[in-house]
Protein backbone atom coordinates (compact mmCIF):
# COMPACT_ATOMS: atom_id res chain seq x y z
CA UNK A 1 0.00 0.00 0.00
CA UNK A 2 3.17 2.46 0.74
CA UNK A 3 4.16 2.96 -2.60
CA UNK A 4 0.68 3.76 -3.70
CA UNK A 5 1.25 7.52 -4.66
CA UNK A 6 -1.53 9.24 -6.05
CA UNK A 7 -0.29 9.36 -9.45
CA UNK A 8 -0.06 5.54 -9.32
CA UNK A 9 -3.86 5.36 -8.58
CA UNK A 10 -4.94 7.45 -11.13
CA UNK A 11 -3.16 5.35 -13.50
CA UNK A 12 -4.35 2.07 -12.17
CA UNK A 13 -7.68 3.87 -12.77
CA UNK A 14 -6.90 4.47 -16.41
CA UNK A 15 -5.90 0.83 -16.60
CA UNK A 16 -7.98 -1.21 -14.96
CA UNK A 17 -11.22 1.19 -17.08
CA UNK A 18 -9.52 -0.29 -19.95
CA UNK A 19 -9.15 -3.64 -19.16
CA UNK A 20 -12.53 -3.68 -17.98
CA UNK A 21 -13.72 -1.84 -21.55
CA UNK A 22 -11.32 -4.67 -23.32
CA UNK A 23 -13.10 -7.59 -21.66
CA UNK A 24 -16.72 -6.94 -22.26
CA UNK A 25 -15.56 -5.73 -25.75
CA UNK A 26 -14.17 -9.17 -26.46
CA UNK A 27 -17.37 -10.86 -24.91
CA UNK A 28 -19.34 -9.70 -27.84
CA UNK A 29 -16.97 -11.10 -30.27
CA UNK A 30 -18.02 -15.27 -30.84
CA UNK A 31 -15.40 -17.45 -32.74
CA UNK A 32 -17.80 -20.07 -33.51
CA UNK A 33 -15.11 -23.01 -33.23
CA UNK A 34 -13.35 -21.06 -30.34
CA UNK A 35 -15.83 -22.34 -27.36
CA UNK A 36 -15.24 -21.68 -23.88
CA UNK A 37 -16.80 -22.65 -20.95
CA UNK A 38 -18.33 -19.59 -19.94
CA UNK A 39 -19.58 -18.48 -23.21
CA UNK A 40 -20.76 -22.41 -24.69
CA UNK A 41 -24.43 -21.89 -24.98
CA UNK A 42 -24.84 -24.42 -26.99
CA UNK A 43 -28.35 -23.88 -27.71
CA UNK A 44 -28.01 -20.76 -29.82
CA UNK A 45 -26.75 -21.53 -33.27
CA UNK A 46 -23.47 -19.12 -33.30
CA UNK A 47 -23.94 -18.46 -36.91
CA UNK A 48 -27.46 -16.85 -36.38
CA UNK A 49 -25.33 -14.48 -33.46
CA UNK A 50 -24.10 -12.03 -36.73
CA UNK A 51 -26.50 -9.54 -36.84
CA UNK A 52 -26.14 -8.82 -40.10
CA UNK A 53 -30.18 -7.13 -39.70
CA UNK A 54 -27.97 -4.01 -37.95
CA UNK A 55 -25.92 -2.14 -40.18
CA UNK A 56 -22.12 -0.22 -39.62
CA UNK A 57 -21.84 3.23 -40.61
CA UNK A 58 -19.54 2.09 -43.46
CA UNK A 59 -22.34 0.55 -45.05
CA UNK A 60 -24.75 3.26 -44.85
CA UNK A 61 -24.18 4.95 -48.05
CA UNK A 62 -24.56 0.94 -49.78
CA UNK A 63 -28.13 0.61 -48.23
CA UNK A 64 -29.09 3.82 -49.58
CA UNK A 65 -28.33 3.18 -53.19
CA UNK A 66 -29.55 -0.51 -52.24
CA UNK A 67 -33.37 0.25 -51.04
CA UNK A 68 -33.90 2.68 -53.77
CA UNK A 69 -32.69 -0.17 -56.61
CA UNK A 70 -36.67 -0.10 -57.90
CA UNK A 71 -36.78 3.79 -58.27
CA UNK A 72 -33.95 3.15 -60.83
CA UNK A 73 -36.09 0.71 -63.10
CA UNK A 74 -38.73 1.70 -65.70
CA UNK A 75 -42.32 0.35 -64.36
CA UNK A 76 -43.94 -2.09 -66.55
CA UNK A 77 -48.03 -3.04 -66.76
CA UNK A 78 -48.90 -5.25 -64.27
CA UNK A 79 -52.18 -7.08 -64.74
CA UNK A 80 -52.45 -10.88 -62.69
CA UNK A 81 -54.78 -13.20 -63.41
CA UNK A 82 -58.29 -12.72 -61.85
CA UNK A 83 -60.79 -15.00 -60.71
CA UNK A 84 -64.53 -14.86 -60.30
CA UNK A 85 -65.06 -14.94 -56.24
CA UNK A 86 -66.63 -18.39 -55.91
CA UNK A 87 -63.57 -19.72 -58.09
CA UNK A 88 -61.49 -17.65 -55.57
CA UNK A 89 -63.04 -19.48 -52.59
CA UNK A 90 -62.90 -22.45 -53.92
CA UNK A 91 -59.27 -22.05 -54.86
CA UNK A 92 -58.04 -20.84 -51.21
CA UNK A 93 -60.27 -23.71 -49.86
CA UNK A 94 -58.11 -26.44 -51.81
CA UNK A 95 -54.61 -24.76 -50.89
CA UNK A 96 -55.57 -24.65 -47.56
CA UNK A 97 -56.37 -28.21 -47.81
CA UNK A 98 -53.57 -29.16 -48.93
CA UNK A 99 -50.75 -27.41 -47.09
CA UNK A 100 -52.92 -28.60 -44.23
CA UNK A 101 -51.62 -32.11 -44.97
CA UNK A 102 -48.36 -30.89 -44.51
CA UNK A 103 -46.17 -32.17 -41.51
CA UNK A 104 -43.03 -31.87 -40.42
CA UNK A 105 -41.69 -36.05 -41.26
CA UNK A 106 -38.15 -37.47 -39.90
CA UNK A 107 -38.98 -40.72 -41.57
CA UNK A 108 -37.64 -40.39 -45.07
CA UNK A 109 -37.54 -43.01 -48.02
CA UNK A 110 -34.25 -43.61 -49.64
CA UNK A 111 -36.41 -44.03 -53.20
CA UNK A 112 -34.98 -41.55 -55.85
CA UNK A 113 -36.78 -38.11 -56.85
CA UNK A 114 -36.34 -36.98 -59.85
CA UNK A 115 -33.95 -34.46 -60.36
CA UNK A 116 -36.25 -31.84 -62.25
CA UNK A 117 -38.83 -31.93 -59.88
CA UNK A 118 -36.02 -30.49 -57.20
CA UNK A 119 -34.86 -28.38 -59.56
CA UNK A 120 -38.74 -26.47 -59.84
CA UNK A 121 -39.12 -27.02 -56.44
CA UNK A 122 -35.93 -24.42 -56.08
CA UNK A 123 -37.03 -22.40 -58.84
CA UNK A 124 -40.65 -21.57 -57.36
CA UNK A 125 -38.61 -20.64 -53.59
CA UNK A 126 -36.26 -18.28 -55.55
CA UNK A 127 -39.75 -16.30 -56.54
CA UNK A 128 -39.51 -15.11 -52.86
CA UNK A 129 -39.55 -11.39 -52.55
CA UNK A 130 -36.49 -9.64 -50.60
CA UNK A 131 -35.15 -6.99 -49.31
CA UNK A 132 -34.13 -4.67 -52.38
CA UNK A 133 -34.81 -7.28 -54.48
CA UNK A 134 -31.09 -8.76 -53.68
CA UNK A 135 -32.43 -12.37 -53.99
CA UNK A 136 -29.86 -13.05 -51.22
CA UNK A 137 -30.12 -17.54 -51.02
CA UNK A 138 -27.89 -20.14 -51.98
CA UNK A 139 -29.72 -23.67 -52.07
CA UNK A 140 -26.94 -26.27 -51.87
CA UNK A 141 -28.64 -29.27 -53.08
CA UNK A 142 -27.12 -32.69 -51.81
CA UNK A 143 -26.95 -35.94 -53.07
CA UNK A 144 -23.62 -37.43 -52.78
CA UNK A 145 -23.83 -40.05 -50.51
CA UNK A 146 -20.53 -38.93 -48.72
CA UNK A 147 -21.11 -35.51 -48.66
CA UNK A 148 -24.63 -36.51 -47.12
CA UNK A 149 -23.01 -38.66 -44.58
CA UNK A 150 -19.98 -35.69 -43.96
CA UNK A 151 -23.15 -33.82 -43.07
CA UNK A 152 -24.72 -36.31 -40.22
CA UNK A 153 -21.58 -36.58 -38.67
CA UNK A 154 -21.05 -32.80 -37.94
CA UNK A 155 -24.94 -32.61 -37.04
CA UNK A 156 -24.75 -35.42 -34.94
CA UNK A 157 -21.65 -34.23 -33.67
CA UNK A 158 -22.87 -31.29 -32.74
CA UNK A 159 -26.38 -31.91 -31.60
CA UNK A 160 -24.76 -34.87 -29.10
CA UNK A 161 -22.69 -31.73 -27.33
CA UNK A 162 -25.84 -30.10 -27.20
CA UNK A 163 -28.00 -32.60 -25.30
CA UNK A 164 -24.97 -33.27 -22.78
CA UNK A 165 -24.09 -29.54 -21.90
CA UNK A 166 -27.96 -29.20 -21.46
CA UNK A 167 -28.76 -32.08 -19.93
CA UNK A 168 -25.86 -31.80 -16.95
CA UNK A 169 -27.48 -33.96 -14.48
CA UNK A 170 -30.33 -35.41 -15.70
CA UNK A 171 -28.32 -37.17 -18.65
CA UNK A 172 -27.39 -40.12 -17.32
CA UNK A 173 -31.25 -40.74 -16.25
CA UNK A 174 -32.78 -40.49 -20.36
CA UNK A 175 -30.21 -41.85 -22.23
CA UNK A 176 -32.16 -43.70 -24.37
CA UNK A 177 -35.27 -41.25 -24.97
CA UNK A 178 -32.49 -38.77 -25.53
CA UNK A 179 -30.73 -40.98 -28.27
CA UNK A 180 -33.43 -40.10 -30.94
CA UNK A 181 -33.28 -36.55 -30.40
CA UNK A 182 -29.45 -36.69 -31.79
CA UNK A 183 -29.82 -39.51 -34.12
CA UNK A 184 -30.21 -38.29 -37.92
CA UNK A 185 -30.31 -41.27 -39.74
CA UNK A 186 -33.04 -39.00 -42.41
CA UNK A 187 -29.35 -36.95 -43.11
CA UNK A 188 -28.30 -40.76 -45.06
CA UNK A 189 -31.11 -41.74 -45.96
CA UNK A 190 -33.01 -39.20 -47.65
CA UNK A 191 -31.79 -38.65 -51.46
CA UNK A 192 -31.88 -34.92 -51.12
CA UNK A 193 -30.39 -32.57 -48.76
CA UNK A 194 -31.51 -29.20 -49.41
CA UNK A 195 -29.06 -26.69 -47.12
CA UNK A 196 -30.50 -22.95 -47.78
CA UNK A 197 -27.39 -20.47 -47.02
CA UNK A 198 -28.65 -16.65 -46.47
CA UNK A 199 -25.96 -14.08 -48.12
CA UNK A 200 -25.24 -11.72 -45.55
CA UNK A 201 -24.24 -9.54 -47.73
CA UNK A 202 -23.62 -8.93 -51.38
CA UNK A 203 -19.87 -8.93 -52.58
CA UNK A 204 -20.11 -7.43 -56.62
CA UNK A 205 -19.48 -4.95 -57.31
CA UNK A 206 -18.60 -3.58 -53.57
CA UNK A 207 -19.90 -5.15 -50.66
CA UNK A 208 -23.16 -4.03 -49.81
CA UNK A 209 -24.84 -5.63 -46.55
CA UNK A 210 -28.46 -7.51 -47.46
CA UNK A 211 -30.84 -5.99 -45.55
CA UNK A 212 -33.26 -8.21 -44.20
CA UNK A 213 -31.75 -11.06 -45.30
CA UNK A 214 -33.30 -13.48 -43.14
CA UNK A 215 -36.33 -12.92 -43.11
CA UNK A 216 -36.25 -12.94 -47.09
CA UNK A 217 -34.44 -16.22 -46.94
CA UNK A 218 -37.23 -17.87 -44.51
CA UNK A 219 -40.27 -16.48 -46.76
CA UNK A 220 -38.15 -18.13 -49.35
CA UNK A 221 -38.36 -21.47 -47.24
CA UNK A 222 -42.24 -20.82 -46.80
CA UNK A 223 -42.72 -20.60 -50.30
CA UNK A 224 -40.27 -23.99 -50.68
CA UNK A 225 -41.92 -26.11 -48.17
CA UNK A 226 -45.67 -25.17 -50.12
CA UNK A 227 -44.15 -26.43 -53.15
CA UNK A 228 -42.66 -29.20 -51.68
CA UNK A 229 -45.99 -30.39 -50.47
CA UNK A 230 -47.30 -29.52 -53.43
CA UNK A 231 -45.65 -32.33 -55.37
CA UNK A 232 -46.08 -34.49 -52.62
CA UNK A 233 -42.52 -34.75 -51.34
CA UNK A 234 -41.55 -34.24 -47.35
CA UNK A 235 -39.44 -33.01 -45.08
CA UNK A 236 -38.37 -31.26 -42.11
CA UNK A 237 -37.07 -28.01 -41.02
CA UNK A 238 -34.14 -27.92 -39.00
CA UNK A 239 -31.99 -25.41 -38.06
CA UNK A 240 -28.66 -26.96 -37.33
CA UNK A 241 -27.14 -25.51 -33.76
CA UNK A 242 -23.83 -24.59 -34.15
CA UNK A 243 -23.28 -26.55 -37.58
CA UNK A 244 -23.25 -23.87 -39.89
CA UNK A 245 -19.38 -22.72 -40.04
CA UNK A 246 -18.35 -26.42 -40.58
CA UNK A 247 -20.93 -26.89 -42.71
CA UNK A 248 -20.56 -23.90 -44.69
CA UNK A 249 -16.59 -25.41 -45.10
CA UNK A 250 -17.83 -28.68 -46.06
CA UNK A 251 -19.91 -26.91 -49.08
CA UNK A 252 -17.12 -24.56 -49.58
CA UNK A 253 -19.73 -21.92 -49.58
CA UNK A 254 -17.78 -18.31 -49.12
CA UNK A 255 -17.77 -16.42 -45.67
CA UNK A 256 -20.80 -14.03 -46.48
CA UNK A 257 -23.22 -17.08 -46.67
CA UNK A 258 -24.02 -18.18 -43.37
CA UNK A 259 -26.33 -21.52 -43.05
CA UNK A 260 -29.73 -20.68 -42.03
CA UNK A 261 -31.78 -24.79 -42.57
CA UNK A 262 -31.35 -27.56 -43.68
CA UNK A 263 -34.42 -29.81 -45.41
CA UNK A 264 -33.62 -33.67 -45.90
CA UNK A 265 -36.23 -34.31 -48.80
CA UNK A 266 -37.80 -37.09 -50.43
CA UNK A 267 -40.95 -39.41 -50.60
CA UNK A 268 -42.53 -40.24 -46.66
CA UNK A 269 -41.43 -43.42 -45.41
CA UNK A 270 -43.56 -46.15 -45.78
CA UNK A 271 -43.81 -46.44 -42.18
CA UNK A 272 -43.55 -42.99 -41.25
CA UNK A 273 -45.12 -41.63 -38.47
CA UNK A 274 -45.41 -38.15 -36.92
CA UNK A 275 -46.80 -36.64 -33.65
CA UNK A 276 -49.99 -36.68 -33.28
CA UNK A 277 -50.50 -32.77 -32.75
CA UNK A 278 -53.13 -29.94 -33.80
CA UNK A 279 -52.87 -26.97 -35.07
CA UNK A 280 -54.34 -23.63 -33.48
CA UNK A 281 -57.97 -22.80 -34.82
CA UNK A 282 -58.57 -19.57 -37.10
CA UNK A 283 -59.60 -17.56 -34.05
CA UNK A 284 -56.43 -17.84 -31.83
CA UNK A 285 -54.01 -17.08 -34.99
CA UNK A 286 -56.65 -14.15 -36.75
CA UNK A 287 -57.83 -11.13 -35.05
CA UNK A 288 -60.03 -9.01 -37.10
CA UNK A 289 -60.36 -4.91 -36.82
CA UNK B 1 -3.99 15.51 -5.61
CA UNK B 2 -2.89 15.95 -2.16
CA UNK B 3 -6.23 14.50 -0.92
CA UNK B 4 -5.81 10.92 -2.64
CA UNK B 5 -4.56 8.52 -0.12
CA UNK B 6 -3.53 5.21 -1.52
CA UNK B 7 -7.53 4.06 0.21
CA UNK B 8 -9.45 6.68 -1.67
CA UNK B 9 -7.30 5.51 -4.90
CA UNK B 10 -8.34 2.32 -4.69
CA UNK B 11 -12.12 2.93 -3.74
CA UNK B 12 -12.10 4.92 -6.98
CA UNK B 13 -11.17 2.50 -9.38
CA UNK B 14 -13.87 0.20 -7.99
CA UNK B 15 -16.19 3.16 -8.56
CA UNK B 16 -14.75 3.99 -12.28
CA UNK B 17 -15.03 0.05 -13.18
CA UNK B 18 -18.50 -0.20 -11.94
CA UNK B 19 -19.68 2.85 -14.03
CA UNK B 20 -18.30 1.87 -16.85
CA UNK B 21 -19.65 -1.59 -16.80
CA UNK B 22 -23.16 0.45 -15.94
CA UNK B 23 -22.37 2.44 -18.93
CA UNK B 24 -21.95 -0.06 -21.10
CA UNK B 25 -24.76 -2.18 -19.96
CA UNK B 26 -27.11 0.59 -20.43
CA UNK B 27 -26.09 1.45 -23.85
CA UNK B 28 -27.19 -2.16 -24.93
CA UNK B 29 -30.89 -1.93 -23.94
CA UNK B 30 -32.58 0.16 -26.12
CA UNK B 31 -36.00 2.26 -25.75
CA UNK B 32 -38.07 1.97 -28.96
CA UNK B 33 -38.87 5.46 -28.60
CA UNK B 34 -36.68 6.82 -26.55
CA UNK B 35 -34.19 8.27 -29.63
CA UNK B 36 -31.03 10.19 -28.87
CA UNK B 37 -29.04 11.42 -31.34
CA UNK B 38 -26.10 9.07 -31.42
CA UNK B 39 -28.23 6.17 -30.81
CA UNK B 40 -30.44 6.93 -33.94
CA UNK B 41 -30.53 4.40 -36.40
CA UNK B 42 -33.36 5.53 -38.34
CA UNK B 43 -33.04 2.38 -41.29
CA UNK B 44 -33.07 -0.43 -38.04
CA UNK B 45 -36.43 -1.72 -36.96
CA UNK B 46 -35.54 -1.02 -33.36
CA UNK B 47 -38.59 -3.64 -32.63
CA UNK B 48 -36.29 -6.13 -34.46
CA UNK B 49 -33.34 -5.23 -32.33
CA UNK B 50 -34.52 -6.98 -28.84
CA UNK B 51 -33.03 -10.55 -30.03
CA UNK B 52 -35.38 -12.57 -29.29
CA UNK B 53 -33.42 -16.10 -30.44
CA UNK B 54 -30.89 -15.47 -27.70
CA UNK B 55 -32.21 -17.04 -24.42
CA UNK B 56 -30.97 -15.76 -20.96
CA UNK B 57 -30.10 -18.04 -18.42
CA UNK B 58 -33.20 -18.14 -16.80
CA UNK B 59 -35.26 -19.82 -19.89
CA UNK B 60 -32.82 -22.31 -20.21
CA UNK B 61 -35.01 -25.00 -18.25
CA UNK B 62 -37.82 -23.99 -20.26
CA UNK B 63 -36.50 -24.08 -23.70
CA UNK B 64 -35.61 -27.66 -22.60
CA UNK B 65 -39.05 -28.58 -21.72
CA UNK B 66 -39.94 -26.52 -25.10
CA UNK B 67 -37.72 -28.35 -27.79
CA UNK B 68 -39.25 -31.77 -26.60
CA UNK B 69 -42.79 -31.05 -26.72
CA UNK B 70 -43.12 -33.63 -29.57
CA UNK B 71 -40.96 -36.67 -27.52
CA UNK B 72 -44.25 -36.25 -25.01
CA UNK B 73 -47.04 -36.67 -27.71
CA UNK B 74 -47.39 -40.72 -29.49
CA UNK B 75 -46.83 -40.89 -33.11
CA UNK B 76 -49.60 -41.77 -35.07
CA UNK B 77 -48.79 -43.02 -38.99
CA UNK B 78 -48.64 -40.09 -41.83
CA UNK B 79 -49.42 -41.33 -45.54
CA UNK B 80 -49.48 -38.08 -47.83
CA UNK B 81 -50.39 -38.14 -50.95
CA UNK B 82 -48.25 -39.56 -53.48
CA UNK B 83 -48.28 -38.69 -57.56
CA UNK B 84 -46.94 -40.59 -60.13
CA UNK B 85 -42.97 -39.34 -61.70
CA UNK B 86 -44.99 -37.28 -64.76
CA UNK B 87 -47.59 -35.97 -62.43
CA UNK B 88 -45.06 -34.69 -60.20
CA UNK B 89 -43.23 -33.19 -62.75
CA UNK B 90 -46.17 -31.40 -64.39
CA UNK B 91 -47.29 -29.89 -60.84
CA UNK B 92 -43.99 -28.39 -59.93
CA UNK B 93 -44.21 -26.96 -63.32
CA UNK B 94 -47.18 -25.61 -62.76
CA UNK B 95 -46.78 -24.38 -59.27
CA UNK B 96 -43.45 -22.77 -60.40
CA UNK B 97 -45.43 -20.83 -63.66
CA UNK B 98 -48.04 -19.38 -60.92
CA UNK B 99 -45.48 -18.19 -57.89
CA UNK B 100 -43.37 -16.94 -60.56
CA UNK B 101 -45.98 -14.90 -62.19
CA UNK B 102 -46.58 -13.03 -58.48
CA UNK B 103 -44.67 -9.56 -57.99
CA UNK B 104 -44.53 -6.99 -55.40
CA UNK B 105 -47.54 -4.85 -56.22
CA UNK B 106 -48.02 -1.04 -54.61
CA UNK B 107 -51.07 -0.39 -56.80
CA UNK B 108 -54.21 -2.29 -54.95
CA UNK B 109 -57.61 -1.52 -56.34
CA UNK B 110 -60.62 -1.05 -53.22
CA UNK B 111 -62.79 -3.57 -54.67
CA UNK B 112 -64.26 -5.44 -52.31
CA UNK B 113 -62.58 -9.37 -51.65
CA UNK B 114 -65.00 -11.51 -49.80
CA UNK B 115 -63.36 -12.53 -46.43
CA UNK B 116 -64.04 -16.04 -46.35
CA UNK B 117 -61.07 -16.16 -48.87
CA UNK B 118 -58.62 -13.98 -46.20
CA UNK B 119 -59.57 -16.06 -43.76
CA UNK B 120 -58.80 -19.07 -45.32
CA UNK B 121 -55.60 -17.72 -46.39
CA UNK B 122 -54.73 -17.13 -43.01
CA UNK B 123 -56.02 -20.28 -42.06
CA UNK B 124 -53.28 -21.51 -44.78
CA UNK B 125 -50.35 -19.54 -43.26
CA UNK B 126 -51.35 -20.94 -40.22
CA UNK B 127 -50.22 -24.09 -41.17
CA UNK B 128 -46.41 -23.37 -41.27
CA UNK B 129 -43.98 -25.39 -38.97
CA UNK B 130 -42.06 -23.55 -36.17
CA UNK B 131 -40.23 -24.29 -33.11
CA UNK B 132 -41.48 -26.36 -30.96
CA UNK B 133 -44.54 -26.06 -32.66
CA UNK B 134 -45.27 -22.82 -31.05
CA UNK B 135 -47.17 -21.48 -33.50
CA UNK B 136 -45.91 -17.68 -32.84
CA UNK B 137 -47.78 -16.31 -35.13
CA UNK B 138 -50.72 -13.27 -34.94
CA UNK B 139 -52.26 -12.16 -38.20
CA UNK B 140 -54.04 -8.80 -37.48
CA UNK B 141 -56.50 -8.26 -40.30
CA UNK B 142 -57.59 -4.63 -40.59
CA UNK B 143 -60.50 -3.44 -43.01
CA UNK B 144 -61.69 -1.04 -40.89
CA UNK B 145 -61.28 2.23 -42.55
CA UNK B 146 -60.90 4.22 -39.80
CA UNK B 147 -57.77 2.04 -38.42
CA UNK B 148 -56.59 1.50 -41.62
CA UNK B 149 -55.95 5.53 -42.16
CA UNK B 150 -54.19 5.65 -38.44
CA UNK B 151 -51.64 2.93 -39.60
CA UNK B 152 -51.10 5.02 -42.85
CA UNK B 153 -50.21 7.72 -40.60
CA UNK B 154 -47.64 6.31 -38.34
CA UNK B 155 -45.72 4.57 -41.10
CA UNK B 156 -45.96 7.72 -43.10
CA UNK B 157 -44.09 9.78 -39.98
CA UNK B 158 -41.80 7.16 -39.41
CA UNK B 159 -40.98 6.77 -43.07
CA UNK B 160 -40.56 10.61 -44.33
CA UNK B 161 -38.30 11.09 -40.62
CA UNK B 162 -35.96 8.08 -42.13
CA UNK B 163 -35.63 9.18 -45.41
CA UNK B 164 -35.15 13.00 -44.14
CA UNK B 165 -32.87 11.57 -41.33
CA UNK B 166 -30.78 9.44 -44.21
CA UNK B 167 -30.81 11.83 -47.06
CA UNK B 168 -29.14 14.32 -45.26
CA UNK B 169 -27.99 17.06 -47.86
CA UNK B 170 -29.25 15.23 -50.72
CA UNK B 171 -32.94 15.78 -49.08
CA UNK B 172 -33.59 18.68 -50.92
CA UNK B 173 -32.20 17.89 -54.43
CA UNK B 174 -34.71 15.32 -55.20
CA UNK B 175 -37.80 15.75 -53.32
CA UNK B 176 -40.31 14.71 -55.68
CA UNK B 177 -38.86 11.38 -56.52
CA UNK B 178 -38.47 10.87 -52.88
CA UNK B 179 -41.81 11.32 -52.02
CA UNK B 180 -43.21 8.66 -53.11
CA UNK B 181 -40.88 6.39 -51.16
CA UNK B 182 -42.60 7.40 -48.06
CA UNK B 183 -46.33 7.91 -49.68
CA UNK B 184 -47.89 4.98 -49.08
CA UNK B 185 -51.39 5.30 -50.33
CA UNK B 186 -52.43 1.46 -50.41
CA UNK B 187 -52.29 1.99 -46.40
CA UNK B 188 -55.65 3.30 -47.04
CA UNK B 189 -56.57 2.00 -50.49
CA UNK B 190 -56.12 -1.22 -49.66
CA UNK B 191 -59.73 -3.38 -48.67
CA UNK B 192 -57.67 -5.56 -45.94
CA UNK B 193 -54.23 -4.76 -44.39
CA UNK B 194 -52.39 -7.68 -42.87
CA UNK B 195 -50.35 -7.24 -40.07
CA UNK B 196 -48.09 -10.32 -38.64
CA UNK B 197 -46.75 -10.27 -35.27
CA UNK B 198 -44.19 -12.94 -34.28
CA UNK B 199 -44.92 -13.79 -30.38
CA UNK B 200 -41.68 -13.96 -29.00
CA UNK B 201 -42.17 -15.66 -25.92
CA UNK B 202 -45.24 -17.40 -24.82
CA UNK B 203 -46.95 -16.56 -21.41
CA UNK B 204 -49.48 -19.42 -21.17
CA UNK B 205 -48.82 -21.55 -18.41
CA UNK B 206 -45.75 -19.87 -17.41
CA UNK B 207 -43.36 -17.04 -20.07
CA UNK B 208 -41.49 -19.07 -22.10
CA UNK B 209 -39.34 -17.91 -24.95
CA UNK B 210 -39.96 -18.83 -28.44
CA UNK B 211 -37.18 -19.78 -30.24
CA UNK B 212 -36.66 -18.87 -33.79
CA UNK B 213 -39.78 -17.07 -33.68
CA UNK B 214 -38.71 -15.06 -36.42
CA UNK B 215 -38.06 -17.30 -38.56
CA UNK B 216 -41.43 -19.27 -37.72
CA UNK B 217 -43.14 -16.28 -38.66
CA UNK B 218 -41.22 -15.89 -41.68
CA UNK B 219 -41.89 -18.67 -42.94
CA UNK B 220 -45.64 -18.69 -42.30
CA UNK B 221 -45.35 -15.60 -44.09
CA UNK B 222 -44.02 -17.20 -47.52
CA UNK B 223 -46.74 -19.58 -46.99
CA UNK B 224 -49.25 -16.42 -46.92
CA UNK B 225 -47.56 -15.28 -50.15
CA UNK B 226 -48.41 -18.05 -51.90
CA UNK B 227 -51.87 -18.67 -51.12
CA UNK B 228 -52.57 -14.94 -51.71
CA UNK B 229 -51.12 -15.78 -55.04
CA UNK B 230 -53.05 -18.87 -55.32
CA UNK B 231 -56.76 -16.86 -55.45
CA UNK B 232 -55.22 -13.99 -57.72
CA UNK B 233 -54.92 -11.00 -54.86
CA UNK B 234 -51.87 -9.17 -54.44
CA UNK B 235 -49.36 -7.37 -51.77
CA UNK B 236 -46.36 -6.10 -51.25
CA UNK B 237 -44.31 -7.22 -47.57
CA UNK B 238 -42.86 -4.51 -46.02
CA UNK B 239 -40.62 -4.09 -42.45
CA UNK B 240 -42.12 -0.68 -41.47
CA UNK B 241 -39.16 0.80 -40.49
CA UNK B 242 -39.83 1.74 -36.64
CA UNK B 243 -43.30 1.35 -36.68
CA UNK B 244 -43.64 -1.57 -34.82
CA UNK B 245 -44.47 -0.03 -30.96
CA UNK B 246 -46.70 2.53 -31.91
CA UNK B 247 -48.98 0.27 -34.18
CA UNK B 248 -48.84 -2.55 -31.89
CA UNK B 249 -50.32 -0.32 -29.52
CA UNK B 250 -52.88 1.10 -31.75
CA UNK B 251 -53.81 -2.89 -32.43
CA UNK B 252 -53.60 -3.63 -28.85
CA UNK B 253 -51.71 -6.45 -29.11
CA UNK B 254 -49.63 -7.70 -25.97
CA UNK B 255 -45.98 -6.87 -25.58
CA UNK B 256 -44.65 -9.61 -26.39
CA UNK B 257 -45.68 -9.38 -30.02
CA UNK B 258 -43.62 -7.51 -31.70
CA UNK B 259 -44.80 -6.68 -35.86
CA UNK B 260 -42.80 -8.65 -37.93
CA UNK B 261 -44.57 -7.33 -41.39
CA UNK B 262 -47.84 -5.47 -42.86
CA UNK B 263 -49.18 -6.66 -46.14
CA UNK B 264 -51.63 -4.86 -47.88
CA UNK B 265 -53.99 -7.13 -49.36
CA UNK B 266 -56.33 -6.61 -52.59
CA UNK B 267 -57.07 -6.88 -56.34
CA UNK B 268 -54.24 -5.21 -57.95
CA UNK B 269 -55.48 -2.05 -59.68
CA UNK B 270 -56.16 -1.72 -62.79
CA UNK B 271 -53.17 0.60 -63.88
CA UNK B 272 -50.75 -1.13 -61.76
CA UNK B 273 -47.07 -1.47 -62.67
CA UNK B 274 -44.15 -2.91 -61.51
CA UNK B 275 -40.42 -2.22 -61.74
CA UNK B 276 -39.11 -4.11 -64.98
CA UNK B 277 -36.68 -6.43 -62.85
CA UNK B 278 -36.12 -9.84 -63.19
CA UNK B 279 -35.29 -12.86 -61.64
CA UNK B 280 -31.78 -14.82 -61.25
CA UNK B 281 -31.73 -18.35 -62.76
CA UNK B 282 -31.78 -21.50 -61.35
CA UNK B 283 -27.59 -21.92 -61.64
CA UNK B 284 -27.22 -18.18 -59.74
CA UNK B 285 -29.11 -19.70 -56.94
CA UNK B 286 -28.82 -23.78 -56.92
CA UNK B 287 -25.44 -25.81 -56.36
CA UNK B 288 -25.58 -29.11 -56.60
CA UNK B 289 -23.20 -31.71 -55.04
Amino acid sequence: MAVLTPCLALVLCVVVSFLVLRSRRQSKVVDPRGKTQADFKPWVDQDLQDDSQVPTGEDEEGKWADSNVEDDVPHVPYSPQRHPEDKMLQRSHHFYALMNQRRSVRFISPEPVPREVINNVVRTAGTAPSGAHTEPWTFVVVSDVDTKHRIRLIVEEEEEMNYRQRMGDKWVKDLAKLRTNWIKEYLDVAPYLILIFKQTYGVLPVKKTHYYNEISVSIACGILLAALQNVGLVTVTSTPLNCGPQLRLLLKRPPNEKLLMLLPVGYAAKDATVPDLTRKPLEDIMVHI
